[in-house]
């Protein structure tokens, strides 16, 4: 692969898919809520460290990715956290309109499988083992 | 592979990495905290959802992974919910304990990328375009 204008040290704990990219957990800053679950590669990531603006690898297109160039539904980037295993990335942002190609303001918005008995959960003691 | 005991229509709306996984975001329930990030097949999935204790594909073990059957620090199943592609499953839970296996409560916690020049993001004009 060409060089990448990622910190070589960032570069270096990152623990990459055999396609080489790493999962990007995207949360929303201001109400805690997760947004989508995006990927990047380290030009990706570099882009958005650099930039300020959540840039990821579109899988089904296979290319860089701007969040917002086409929708307009832009994310303004607070914080990126590597987490200790170097897989995941978890960025905290200011979205800009809905963060769903769909509409929906998460990717997750009314998307819940119904199979978990949620008696069973509810019944369990809670925070405590 | 084997039959899994994962509900059918579930497992048709599965986008799965070539080695046959889906990206899990644990949340906290109580705190909206991203807890961290670990993987599913559909017999970890199946297990999640019939029994409210969040079961896990360990990658680096290559088995099926119940959180806390070794640490005690088991996480209560309160939702689950399949993102709009089917790559993604966001996981609320109730935990018991920190949810990182170094002791950090996030796999996240203390871990900031410093590359963000946070004065540019900031700089932004923050939900609106």
């Amino acid at each position: 692969p060409p060089p990448s204008s990622l910190d070589p040290e960032v570069a270096a704990r990152l623990r990459r898919t055999s396609d080489g990219l790493v999962a990007a957990v995207v949360q929303e800053h201001g109400t805690g809520d997760v947004l989508m679950l995006a990927w990047m590669d380290d030009e990706a990531l570099a882009a958005t460290l650099t930039t300020g603006r959540a840039t990821y690898w579109s899988r089904s297109r296979g290319e860089l990715w701007r969040k917002g160039d086409t929708s307009g539904h832009v994310q303004h980037v607070r914080s990126v956290a590597l987490d200790c295993d170097g897989d995941a990335l978890l960025v905290r942002v200011d979205q800009v309109g809905p963060a769903c190609h769909t509409g929906t303001r998460t990717c997750f918005d009314g998307r819940d499988l119904g199979a978990l008995d949620v008696a069973t959960a509810d019944g369990e003691p809670g925070d405590h083992p």
